[in-house]
């Protein structure tokens, strides 16, 4: 049976994971591949954190670059994290010839053009289906099984931070911050939690979506980002009544010559399959023009379910070494030849529906000047929610817009803001219609 | 660019729309893959039949056997369906050397023991996606992204019809049989609808997916089948009085050195994501020990979702066979030398819980009587529910247990059959608890 020698750089939460599957499943990934994926080298500057791993002596060292130079290893699994020395660690394992798999959506978010470039040239494979969804397998599903289909749209709830705080917020009243220090305090958000709830995690997610989706250059600066902090009990109970449920999605779909890319507060039917995904699991809806829409479903984190996916794209480097076969599927879903610039539309030109809910003053004919203003920028009320609560000298007013541009709305909102009839900024969510028919 | 040929036997359709993706989208995947995908012949009896597609001269035949013999083919596509000529068929292709590509989940649930090590004997590969689950990829799910798993369960909609029929009874009210009447005459189910409402159809699909969940042999005969044509909707409304949906699921768990294998209507709860899937959609939930559960979810027939589904094993073949590499995943996702046989667990000896719905006679003391008979077989009732209906001498009298043998569920039936105080069968309907936390 042939051997495949595998190093592995970071033994946190993930990286101890991976070994895990590798020493334990040893048997069964054989039987079903024919192939001894092997575990050679873990690194971690922090040796004691292999203790709970069942390792052979000298497979733990503190020595990252020896794994990535050791020449009897040919696949280097980067779980570091951090675009610094991660970036330098793969760079320099593929410029020794290493295949990688990474879960590193920050960094491939931000280098990802330099680095499957750079492998590509090299002629090494460069995976990463565990940087976005976890063990879903969306970057498989979209880079081989809808490989016949244009697609056309991509909605995600793709952070599981943000979900399990929206959920908790949904299920129990409670505010944000209040949610975000218990998720703290129980492991479910980080001390520093800006890259989850104010949705730079999913954007990285969803910029790389788009690369393999669209056949675009990765371009997360372009992706409209906004995060969760200022939505409130009270937008999720009025959101209900309209029949709508509060999610943070990363959103794009094809337009004409453009990519819609956004990740923001979103307001969906409670029909919409997406508002029954709870609690810290994600879920993508992938629409092509062949399918309709596949959706996946599962743990976007965690450290055994991450591992999972990490193990997947080992033994597909792994199969592909033992057949001669690297460079089968190119990495980012199109031959480099064929990847081209795509612009994103601007969220200016966003065309959509809104939610409003404005604090406003109790006075005569608030309503009708704040519909007055968003009339003459074209945009048209649906439906108004105007619950008889106060709040001194102020009462929350709803309106769920039609379509409307969002140009024109930060005019109209502007506009508004001029009139001093309402405190404070008011809340704007974005709703999405479109379910995909799941 | 290298090119691949293909010959599809079949123009009905999954087959014209198979041959629609591999004319329409030639670029869109030379893009993707760097490879010439080409239609260089499609068989089928009736000539007329690739009338619509934009055919160039000569590809069109109704000589399937050309088409198995054709030197320059490297890829067969049966999509004949059946199980004569297409066994025939691909067994020709096989000892040609041509890999070969189906939908046909009668067959390969039939004669896959054959099929599949002929095809390993003879170094070609036998892809399988579209025969189950459409467009979903659960096939490559399990094979590739959960290869790290030992697999646990597996609960599918995997029937459109029966799920299109049910979805319809429960919103509607409805009897089944005029709903399938309707379905039928809207082309939602087949003038012979045994196949499908009888659940056969499911059976085939979770018998191959047994297989390679578990590495065992593909054991049709040992699958418990059991369609939907005795729910009422009467019983739906009572399953949605105690917070459950009926759903036709296919089930299987991996227990003590065997394996659970059923199809059969099945009470889950409202929570239960499965619950949500309505229409013809289908939807799995995989269990793994490190990813704990993967649903899909999507169009699990229909032409071009089928279609999706057949191109990506074209694909993944042709990648193949650019590179040099056929067989390199095992067929049935375990090496031919680590499948076993493994025993499927007698339905007798199934622990779960029921719905059990008596037409009881109107005279005291009959729901003694009952849950006495019961109760001397140790199954306990969790609820009772006799609604104030009449009809005639006889009412509904509706009972969910707490888990029970299957073999004492039968036994007590029996004694209560002989009691005299009931009519008809009584309708029994097991219910699922375990939602994998999806």
């Amino acid at each position: 049976m042939k051997q495949i020698n595998i190093g592995i750089l970071g033994c946190g939460t993930v990286g101890s994971g991976t070994a895990r599957i590798l020493l334990e499943k040893q048997k069964l990934i054989s039987d079903r591949t024919g192939i001894n994926v092997h575990l050679k080298s873990i690194a971690d500057i922090d040796p004691t954190r292999g203790k709970d791993l069942p390792l052979a002596d000298g497979v733990m060292t503190t020595d990252a670059g020896a794994v990535v130079d050791d020449p009897e290893i040919q696949i280097i699994v980067e779980l570091i994290g951090g675009k610094t020395l991660a970036k330098e660690l793969i760079t320099r394992a593929i410029d020794n010839g290493k295949h990688i798999v990474t879960a590193n959506k920050a960094l491939l978010s931000a280098h990802g053009n330099t680095l499957f470039p750079l492998a590509a040239q090299r002629g090494v494979d460069l995976a990463y289906e565990a940087s976005v969804g976890g063990c879903m397998p969306i970057i498989k599903s979209i880079r081989e099984s809808l490989v016949g289909n244009a697609i056309g749209s991509i909605r995600g709830i793709l952070n599981g931070t943000c979900n399990y705080i929206l959920s908790r917020m949904t299920a129990e009243g409670c505010a944000f911050d209040e949610v975000l220090a218990d998720a703290q305090a129980n492991g479910f958000a980080e001390a520093d939690p800006t890259l989850d709830v104010d949705g730079f995690d999913a954007a990285h997610k969803l910029a790389i979506l788009n690369a393999i989706a669209f056949g675009m250059t990765i371009n997360l600066e372009d992706v409209y980002v906004e995060g969760i902090r200022r939505i409130t009990p009270m937008d999720i109970e009025f959101a209900a009544d309209f029949g709508y449920t509060v999610k943070l999605l990363a959103i794009s779909k094809q337009t004409n010559g453009a990519v819609e890319a956004r990740v923001h507060p979103t307001m969906i039917s409670h029909d919409n399959i997406l508002a029954s995904v709870n609690g810290s699991l994600n879920a993508v809806t992938v629409s092509g023009d062949c399918v309709e829409n596949v959706l996946l479903y599962g743990h976007g984190a965690g450290k055994m379910p991450t591992a999972s996916a990490v193990v997947s794209d080992i033994v597909d480097i792994a199969r592909n070494l033992v057949f001669g076969a690297p460079g089968r599927i190119p990495a980012l879903a199109y031959r480099p030849e064929a990847i081209r610039t795509i612009p994103v539309l601007p969220i200016d030109r966003l065309h959509t529906r809104y939610y409003l809910r404005f604090t406003a003053e109790n006075q005569p004919g608030v309503l009708s000047k704040i519909a007055g203003a968003l009339g003459s920028h074209n945009i048209s009320i649906k439906s108004v929610n105007q619950k008889g609560r106060f709040y001194g000298d102020h009462t929350p007013l709803v309106m769920m817009t039609y379509k409307a541009c969002e140009a024109d709305m930060k005019k109209a909102l502007a506009d508004i803001a001029a009139l001093h009839i309402v405190a404070d900024d008011p809340i704007v969510v974005r709703i999405e219609e479109d379910n995909g028919g799941l």
